[in-house]
């Protein structure tokens, strides 16, 4: 028996009666796991806990599919059907919320996020304004002989203004994910798309157009309400080409330090030697210290099609700028190859849901960057030729419509050649296959799921036999409690469907 | 053997050879009889008529339902499946578009749309320059000792400069219904709605903001290009009240003597002695000459709508122009429920069809009186009251989400509840029913039709046994080949689904 297994029992292990360690944290493992159980029980057994959605798994991808895509009650709010995200990518907390409640919530979000954007500058000046140094002084007298130290002093009063500002700006994303987890999305997917959406949209105000007209979103708000109509692309547009040094510096600073950045991983190596030290003791606790997280679509993205729009509109101003989002689009290309294959964790798989939202904004940003090519023309003295300019975004809005028509169903719905494709293979190939053993446990809330995690991945292990091109981190146990590789569970898992019944 | 009955064979049946008209005609119409049924049987028999879309009925509405809600092939283009509108209702020569050309027939038609909204008064105006007295005396010189007379001059000189804009607004209702031909909608419903859009748009424009605002819609546009964007609701909504004696008389010469020239019928009245006097010679010619024809909804209901707007703009700003609004509304009841009971046929049952677009516009409507009360007010001493306003769009917009999400399925799908409970219910109460015999010609094209018009009316017999609350005009059967009183296809036919295939 040596030191390390002597429990004392008395306050934090100070002092007390001692008894061997081993038998005392057996003794409380089994003492938790009886509750845990009998807890799980009383859940499942209660009738409160039941909840007004459910997963249902279809015996083909044809009932499934038609299940999904067809309306099922008279009353289209209290029961609704719909494709169910992958396991992985189920927001358990929001699988039941009612219609009515679900609109109200968006249009609170919605003003929220006007807000958020326009007016984010309010609370931030105010901040600002009680944290100059004479403030602290006052509210701390006793640091008052350490900051008149001069360079302290002069770094303080150089970095204080904006810190409010940055930690705003640290704090965005994680805000914009409470808005869109409040707005009742049931996947995480959908959760980062939204994010990214909105993500996107305060870039596009605060760091485009607050780049180039210079004020805060509420000051442009209120420019753009008091200018006219067409004056609003000229003012934009005559600023266009004066501000390109800058942006030209700002894909530098911002994209290609930070896709260095992105491949240094500086932060997570010193949180990563944080941990170490102060917190693990096992071989789990380094492992989970060691835990790379998911490669963050929501912020990642957005910066990314910032740039993109940042391309299109300086493309004819000034091609200067584009062999530098040249250089940062092929540095993000290798850097964020190699950290989705070498690095990150694949959270869930969405099959390409992403698309129709980044393509969306492709289009938004040609036309944005042809609506400014209009305002700059017209103040030159092509002005003649704006009218016909004209046809660009009209025809851009076309090709959208017809992308949305020809393409968009690929990502929304599951066609019914294709399921019953799938259905009669499988019935040739496996006529024998029993999906219930997998299905039981596909969908099931994490909470209820711990102590069935080896049961699970065996049945997973059947699952995974195709083999994989390229050798990702992507079937990394430890946050995928179920493989994705497999056909069946590639596009939203077509086997099982959820249905969602509201109140 | 009496007068009437001997034809002679020569020009213009004035000289030439004498025969029996009997046997003639006789010998005529069984020779063209043959040739139609030998053109009909070259036509079906012939692999290059045969169109790309097909009308498919189902044994149950589940199936129908199902096969109408999802999506078939895995390209979303080259296989559609929709609702059948009902037989009646079907514009045959639009059916098999291929949806790339959809999509640029409606880019062409929104375009076209856009120019003949703003742009119509431009020639009209070249044409009023030429049509002066003036230059109608240069080109037809004989008529200037009537023109000279001063009576005639001067109501010319008052009456011409109208004309060219009265004909156009004849030929107004025309030009929107072809441009709907055009966009490609495959069921007279579907035209007759996309018409009234574009009808209550133009009249928005031209006669509300055009008698507001004073100028063509072109000037306005070009207004509000470079008007700034909060001072256009100012503009409009500072002219408000000046204009309530106008639209006081508009809604009297317009509202209520259009609907007592609705009740009274003096053009058709006209027209029908006209046609009594010239063509009629036999008992079909007579009814055919007495045929009231359709209600036309593609004017009259965009119409009513913008008096709809009338009201709201001004129910606050000078509510003494309510009551003419509440009697136009009163006589335009009363006038148009007994005109469709008694004199209109009814061309197509679209099952309420209209509802989502009248929804529609009266939110639009609703939305437009509170921005113009924002800019009125802001121009009175409750300028500080404005920004509070704007809640009340956003409050509606959000009704109009909500009640998009809650009521609009309704009218789109057709939910699988509804289908498989009177599924059941009709196998239970007519196990033997036979519709094959039905159905086998109740989507055929005209040009087939005509033949067999007594064997479907022996059909339909069987279909038409529900009692009718009302009496009325409905089930005429000259213009209606299909009652739309049955059950089956009250909502657009649920029995018959139509698969248009396309290349």
């Amino acid at each position: 028996m040596n030191f390390s297994s002597i429990k004392q029992m008395g306050f934090l292990g100070l002092w007390g009666e001692s008894v061997d360690a081993v038998d005392f944290y057996t003794a409380k493992t089994e003492r938790l796991s009886r509750d845990i159980s009998l807890e799980r029980e009383k859940i499942t057994s209660n009738p409160k806990s039941i909840m007004a959605a459910a997963f249902v798994s279809f015996k083909t991808r044809w009932g499934a599919a038609v299940c999904a895509q067809t309306q099922q009650c008279r009353n289209p709010t209290i029961w609704l059907t719909e494709w169910a995200p992958e396991p992985r990518d189920v927001y358990w907390e929001n699988l039941s919320i009612p219609f009515v409640f679900l609109t109200i919530r968006r249009l609170i979000v919605a003003v929220a996020f006007f807000f958020l954007t326009f007016f984010f500058v309010i609370p931030i000046a105010i901040v600002q304004s009680l944290a100059n140094i004479e403030s602290i002084e006052k509210a701390l007298p006793f640091l008052k002989p350490i900051i008149e130290v001069k360079v302290i002093k002069s770094f303080i009063q150089g970095f204080l203004p904006g810190i409010a500002l940055k930690i705003f700006l640290l704090f965005l994303p994680t805000i914009l994910m409470i808005m869109s987890k409040f707005e009742g999305f049931i996947s995480l997917s959908a959760l980062e798309r939204r994010s990214a959406s909105r993500y996107y949209f305060f870039q596009f105000i605060n760091v485009f157009l607050g780049s180039i007209i210079t004020g805060t979103a509420f000051q442009q708000l209120n420019n753009f309400i008091h200018q006219s109509t067409n004056e609003i692309p000229k003012t934009i547009g005559a600023s266009i080409p004066m501000k390109a040094t800058f942006f030209i510096t700002y894909i530098m600073v911002d994209g290609w330090a930070g896709v260095a950045a992105e491949i240094l991983r500086l932060k997570p190596l010193i949180i990563y030697h944080l941990k170490n030290f102060f917190f693990v003791k096992t071989e789990k606790d380094r492992e989970e210290a060691m835990d790379p997280g998911t490669i963050g679509f929501n912020t990642g993205e957005p910066q990314i099609q910032l740039y993109f729009l940042l391309g299109l509109v300086y493309a004819i101003v000034t091609p200067i700028l584009l062999p530098f989002i040249i250089v940062f689009f092929a540095l993000a290309f290798v850097v964020f190859r190699h950290q989705i294959i070498n690095v990150y964790n694949q959270e869930y798989e969405s099959a390409a849901a992403y698309w129709p939202d980044v393509h969306l904004r492709i289009i938004v940003a040609l036309i944005i960057s042809q609506l400014l090519l209009m305002g700059l023309l017209s103040t030159k003295e092509a002005a003649s030729s704006t009218p016909l300019l004209i046809t660009l975004p009209v025809l851009t809005i076309w090709f959208h419509r017809f992308c949305k028509g020809r393409y968009e169903p690929a990502f929304v719905r599951n066609p019914l050649q294709e399921a019953m494709m799938k259905d009669t293979l499988e019935r040739a190939r496996e006529p024998n296959l029993n999906l219930k053993g997998f299905l039981q446990n596909a969908y099931i809330h994490p909470v209820f799921k711990s102590a069935d995690d080896d049961k699970i991945d065996v049945v997973m292990e059947e699952w995974e036999e195709e083999p994989s091109l390229i050798a990702t981190k992507r079937t990394s146990k430890r946050s995928t409690p179920l493989s994705s590789k497999h056909g069946r569970s590639s596009f939203s898992s077509p086997e099982a469907n959820k249905e969602r019944s509201k109140t």
